[in-house]
């Protein structure tokens, strides 16, 4: 399982009800392509949004996003991380 | 305290021991502005580096990173966080 970053633009003033809410459609479909979405973090001023997943490949993140009814073309595969 | 993702970029290639190192050089004198890093992931294709960190402002945060010797000025806020 490789390690993914996805950033989404134009979420400008959206709530954390709304980003939870978001993020569930992803939680509830992303078992049928073996992704896992860890933790989204919202900067509602500028609207930028990160998602943190695990899964098999960028297109599988991008086709649970897809499906959940926010899709970004913006991803990076994360293979190296410190704490 | 507030979180931050900050984005750099240009570390193409950039190996598991340099961001190590240069990780290490933010925890070593992030206190002095009351920073944490607390996590950074690296895709060594697109040359892109996400720094997870908490801090008192953007400008702390980047002073860390600048006194380290890896400045950026794209940073966000993020009030919201969902998992």
């Amino acid at each position: 399982m490789a390690k993914f970053m996805d950033v989404h633009s134009g979420f400008v003033g959206v709530t954390e009800d709304q980003l939870r809410e978001a993020h569930e459609r992803d939680l509830a479909i992303e078992e049928s392509e073996g992704v896992h979405f860890e933790r989204a973090w919202l900067d509602p001023e500028s609207g930028k949004v990160f998602c943190l997943s695990s899964g098999p490949s960028k297109e599988a993140v991008l086709r649970v996003h897809d499906k959940a009814g926010h899709p970004t073309t913006e991803i990076y595969e994360l293979p190296i991380e410190v704490e």
